[in-house]
Order: structure tokens, then C-alpha cells, then sequence
């Protein structure tokens, strides 16, 4: 049988927690939280599954809950989203990703995406004919450098695909790199899909810099979001994509053929969730403390952290210590320490390897602390 | 912006169930029941969210449900599924869909479609590169002529969509109609993607002639299921694929990259549940006691029915009593006389109107009631 994607291999996540599991690791590979969600969304799903909200929900979405985002958008970055036109709800941000490039990116298109780059970027513009252009951020910043960019666009040039904060190495763009990516794209006439799914967990004072914040980029940009992250039930499956109507109208028609609408009672149950700012608002604070907290594990240690700024992710460096690559590394821990990461070069098309490992923080204390027990014993 | 599916519109059932509620009318257009589900099963949701399972599913699906699915399989087909290569949990049928046609059809790949058709079918061909080569079913028996298929295979031909029971037109393919289809698809090597989401809806004694009960069949072949359809619960978005280990494995690999895994508690529920056959066993008798309750309760009227073996779709044709096209005969009965179907010229790519009508039985009896005196006035 002929492949479309021929080099495709099973997900490092999936392969991470497998091998996690396996040799009874501490699992700090994939990106989910191991402590218990607010019983009182749960509460609500069942509520609303009770009053027989079982069918399918509009394929835009349910209007409650397009609703309270449009109010949730205007609170946090002053962006008027009109509820009917301009928002849509997906299966998870990894389905509102794919509806997006599905209906921009054609045949021939080229899009540029940043290296380290989500898994799922490269593979979902290749499907849908497009051509993925792929710019390694600057090491060890993990700053884009615009004049390359700028020498990467032809005429074929599309899309520019941003991620802030960053998966995985936990750096954000600056207010001058959103103000350099709309000047390119208003010149260039490109569309930007921008993975925001991080938005709330961003520390030290800095401020996420969302596409929605700059009218004329916000014109051409498809944002992503994520409830899984944001309320952290990753195995809810529920995000949403914000878009000009014009280019909302085009995510429509893909999104309507590729899921048709996404769990009815769960879209009803986060409606009424999102109108309680405190179930979103502290966010930060409190993976600000846990990261702190693992990076307080770790001092001392052989393990050499990069700058965090945002997402759930630290990068540790080992290259003081050890010249192992970083699968091998990630593998030799899992096995012998018992503590499971994520090689960053997978996420490199180029496949470079810094020597440097992602762990995921959205753990419980107790969690934190074993694992940094024995990271501290390398 | 330059549209990847410029001639589509807001999908008719959206159209009708809009129009419906706009017009107080009664909604037999979108395939969906309007009673209660089982109390049981939302029970087990939100036991399973209760208890924690509220992180990523593995990409292919909760094992325990895997399982339960390979038990029915057994049962059902007398087919051997292997639950870790065979089977994958997709966001509902449609998803189930998309995967499959991201898998298997490339740039310039024919596929050959049935008329009249589910409308996701030539979008998600399109999407993906693909040649849609459309086949209108004979009418007014809406069966296959297999040598016309046989026409209009060419050296691109990749894969046969076939659906049965078939919406909208409630007929079902017969034990020959499969061995033909499996002479073809062996003498071409060719792929089979099999919609079966009605798979229990049969009625008179028929029988479902799966594409898994014919081995041959089953080795170049994806069947697609739907827990919506069978659990009367469309809005939780759950379905699965059947297919060869080989087929299985980059269904896997388009799906991780389109949704990557389906809603936890809903799969860990499902697989409880699917343990009991009384609950999907006796689900065929309760439909046809639906059918048959339309059927009755129309009899006299202007409206003829067409024969209905499957699905929960009946048509009726009004040809004796009107030249109004499907169209406007559709619009016309929403906003006049109060009851929503869907003309089925839509489905076809010719856009072929022989005034027909479907009308959804999978309604509470007072509802078909409520219909049915309105529609005997016609
Ligand atoms: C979809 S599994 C991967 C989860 C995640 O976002 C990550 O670990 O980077
Ligand atoms: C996904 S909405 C359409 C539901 C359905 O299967 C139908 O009405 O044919």
C-alpha cells in the first residue's frame, strides 16, 4: 500500500508515555496534567447530558459557548469577535489546526513553519498538497530571525504558521515580533495560523502577545485555542479557532466535512464554565509555582534549565555532562532513572539535536518532587 | 481569498434544522432522535470523569474499548478483529471518513462514488487531491448497475465508497452485490471504504452484509461505525474503523494528525456498555416499529412511500401530486405546513430531482404523529 505519509512513525508521545509506562517511569514526556480537573465542570457535563443534550450540536458550534468566548476574547485581548461569524468550535485544537490549514493551503502553497515545531504542523500541510518550509529559531533563544524569513517568501508563499508561547521550548514572542509579522504579511498578502493554545500559561509579567491584539494581523489570522490545556482535561477534546468571517466561512467548509461538530454536553458545560473568570484567570500563577518548583528540584543538579516563559514545558540541558544525543538520552532516563521526557529533536526537520530534553511541569507536587529526586541523583 | 471549496454552502442540514426551528416546525430533516438516551450510560460518563479519566486517549483509541468493539466484531460478523491492528476510535463516522479518504486517496486518485451520497464524501475526495467519479444508483430501485462500475474504472481508480444501509434512500446491498464488489476490487487491487453507520438499522429479516463478513472483502476494505447512530447519542462524536493491519496503520497516521484521540470518559463508557448486547441487540426491531408507525400513519395521504430496509430514513415521493422541484417542495412543507425533510436532489452531483423527500423516523411516536396528520392534509 502506497503511504502519504511515508516517514511517519508513531507519535514520540505516544512512544514517551508507552515506554513510560513500561519501565514505570515518572511520565513527564507528554503534555497533560496528572492532578484531578474542577469537579464542578464535570458536574455540569453530566447536568447537561441529564437534560438530554445528546445530539449533534450545530457544526459552528454551540451558540453559548461561541457566546462566552466572544466575551472572554473582548476581556483579554480587546478583540470584538462577532459569536455567529467569527468563532468555531473543534475537536481540540489539533482539529481546528488542521481545519485551518485544510482551507488555506492548496496545492504548491508554501508555509513556513518554525522549527522546533509541533508534530502535527509539517504532516497536516503536506496532505492538503502544500509544501512546509521549515526555519530553524535561532539557538539557544529560540528567536525567529525575520530576515531569514523575509528570504524565505516566494511567490508560492502562503502561510506562516506561529506558536506562543512555545511548545516546546517555552519562549514567547515579543510585542516587536508580532509588529515584524504583520508588516510582512500586510506587504506579502500571507495568512498567519497562529497555535495559542498556551495563552494562559505565561509568567514572570509577560504578556501573551495573541495575533488578536493587532487589528490588521488579527485580519489575516487564524488563532487557535485550547480548553484541554486551558481547564486541563486534554481528554475532553474541545478548542476553538477565531477568524476574520471571511476566512471563518472557509474553516467552516473544511471543519463541517472533516468532524461535522464536536460533544455536545461538553461545549454546553464549558458555556457556563467560561463565565466565572477565576476558573482562568489564576492560570499562570499557578504553573508559575510549578514550574518554580521542579526548577528548585533540579538546582544543583547536572541538568542545565533554558528560559521558561510560557506553556508547561522546561527544557533542561545535558550537554555539560554527557554527549549522548537526546533520543538515546531520553531513552537511557526512561529506562535506567525512571523518569520519561521528550527528545527535542524529533520536533526539528532537520533533525538537530542541542542535546536537550522537554519536561512537562502540569504535575502534581509530589510528582515534581520524586522526579526531581532522581534527576538530581544523574 | 481563494476558496479549496468554492461551491460549497452551509450543508442542508443545517439549512433544514435551521429552517425548522425558524418556522416552528416539526424537524424530520437531520438524522438525529429526539428522545432520551439510556440513563445507564450517562451514568458511566460521568462515574469515568469522576474517577480521573479525563487526559489524551491513546491516538488509537482506549484498549478496553478496543476490546469491546472486537467482541461485537465476533459476534456480529463472525470477524476476527485484533483490537491493537485493526481497530481506531475516530471522532464519530465522519471523521472516521476523512481519515480513511486521507489514508488511502492522493493527488489525482479516482474514487467512485455512489449517487445519491452522503454530502461529505466529494468534499473529503477533493480535499485530499482525489477525482470524485460519480455513479447515479438506478432509479427508482436505487441499485447499483456493477457494470457500469465496471466502466468506469481506469488505471487511476483507487478506491469503491460504498454505504449500506444507505442514506438517504434506506435501501441495502445484498449478499451479490458484495461478491460482485469483491470481483472487482480484487481484479483491480483496489480499496473499498464501506459507510455502515446504520449498520443495526435493518429491517423485514434483511441482513447487513458487511464488507467484514467477506474475507477477501475485508482484507482491501474500511468499514466505518458509528456510536451516534447506534446509542441514539449523534452529539458525543464517537465512532470507530475497521481495517487490515496494514490499512490500520496509516488510518493511524492521518488520524493522530487530524484529531489525534477521541473523548475519554465517552470511549471508557462505551466500552462498559458495549458489554451488554441487549443494548444494541433489539435495535432493529425498535426502529422498524418506527417505520412502520410513519408508514401507517401516512397511508391515504398525497405522499408515496419508497421501499425503507435500513437506516432511519424514509422516502416519500410526491411526483402525483406536484411539479415543484425537491427544493422548493422541501422549503415549501417547512414553512406552510410545519414539517422539515431533506429533498435528496441535494446528494446528487447531477443535482437529479425525481421529487423525492426524506423524512427521519427516529423520533419519539408523538412527534411521527404530530407529522403524519399534517402530511395526510397535504
Ligand atoms: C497530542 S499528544 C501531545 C501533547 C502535547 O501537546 C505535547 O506533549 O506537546
Ligand atoms: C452530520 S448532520 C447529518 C446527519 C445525518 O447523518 C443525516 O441527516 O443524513
Amino acid at each position: 500500500m502506497h503511504s502519504r505519509l511515508p516517514e511517519v512513525g508513531t507519535s514520540i508521545f505516544a512512544v514517551m508515555s508507552k515506554m513510560a509506562l513500561d519501565h514505570h517511569a515518572i511520565n513527564l514526556s507528554q503534555g497533560f496534567p496528572d492532578f484531578a480537573i474542577d469537579d464542578a465542570i464535570i458536574d455540569q457535563v453530566y447536568r447537561f447530558m441529564k437534560d438530554g443534550n445528546n445530539q449533534y450540536a450545530p457544526m459552528s458550534g454551540v451558540p453559548a459557548l461561541r457566546n462566552s468566548i466572544a466575551e472572554v476574547l473582548k476581556k483579554t485581548f480587546g478583540f470584538a469577535a462577532d459569536a455567529e461569524t467569527n468563532i468555531t468550535i473543534t475537536a481540540g485544537a489539533t482539529e481546528g489546526l488542521f481545519a485551518a490549514i485544510s482551507a488555506v493551503v492548496g496545492a504548491g502553497d508554501e508555509v513556513i513553519v518554525f522549527d522546533p515545531a509541533y508534530d502535527s504542523y509539517n504532516p497536516a500541510i503536506r496532505l492538503n498538497g502544500g509544501v512546509p518550509v521549515h526555519i530553524n529559531l535561532r539557538y539557544p533563544d529560540y528567536t525567529i530571525d525575520w530576515d531569514e524569513v523575509k528570504r524565505k517568501i516566494s511567490p508560492r508563499t502562503k502561510l506562516i504558521m506561529i506558536n506562543t508561547p512555545h511548545n516546546p521550548c517555552g519562549v514567547v514572542l515579543s510585542h516587536n515580533d508580532l509588529v515584524m509579522l504583520e508588516r510582512i504579511v500586510l506587504e506579502h498578502n500571507l495568512y498567519v495560523l497562529s497555535d495559542e493554545v498556551y495563552e494562559r500559561l505565561i509568567y514572570d509579567g509577560e504578556r501573551h502577545q495573541s495575533v488578536l491584539r493587532f487589528p490588521g494581523l488579527a485580519n489575516h489570522s487564524i488563532a487557535v485555542f485550547s480548553f484541554g490545556k486551558t481547564f486541563h482535561a486534554t481528554g475532553w477534546k474541545a478548542g476553538y479557532v477565531v477568524a476574520s468571517e471571511k476566512i471563518t466561512r472557509e474553516i467552516r467548509k473544511t471543519h463541517q466535512f472533516i468532524v461535522f461538530s464536536v460533544n455536545t454536553p461538553v461545549q454546553c458545560a464549558l458555556a457556563e464554565y467560561l463565565k466565572t473568570p477565576q476558573h482562568y484567570e489564576s492560570l499562570g500563577q499557578f504553573y508559575q509555582q510549578k514550574r518554580d518548583y521542579f526548577l528548585n528540584g533540579i538546582k544543583g543538579s547536572s541538568f542545565e534549565p533554558l528560559a521558561c516563559r510560557g506553556s508547561y514545558f522546561q527544557l533542561l540541558s545535558y550537554k555539560n555532562v554527557s554527549a549522548k544525543g537526546d533520543v538515546a538520552m531520553a531513552e537511557y532516563l526512561t529506562k535506567e532513572f525512571k523518569v520519561a521526557s521528550i527528545p527535542i529533536s524529533v520536533f526539528y526537520q532537520d533533525k538537530s539535536d542541542h542535546q536537550i530534553l522537554r519536561f512537562c511541569f502540569a504535575k502534581k507536587e509530589e510528582t515534581l518532587a520524586r522526579a526531581c529526586e532522581i534527576l538530581s541523583k544523574f
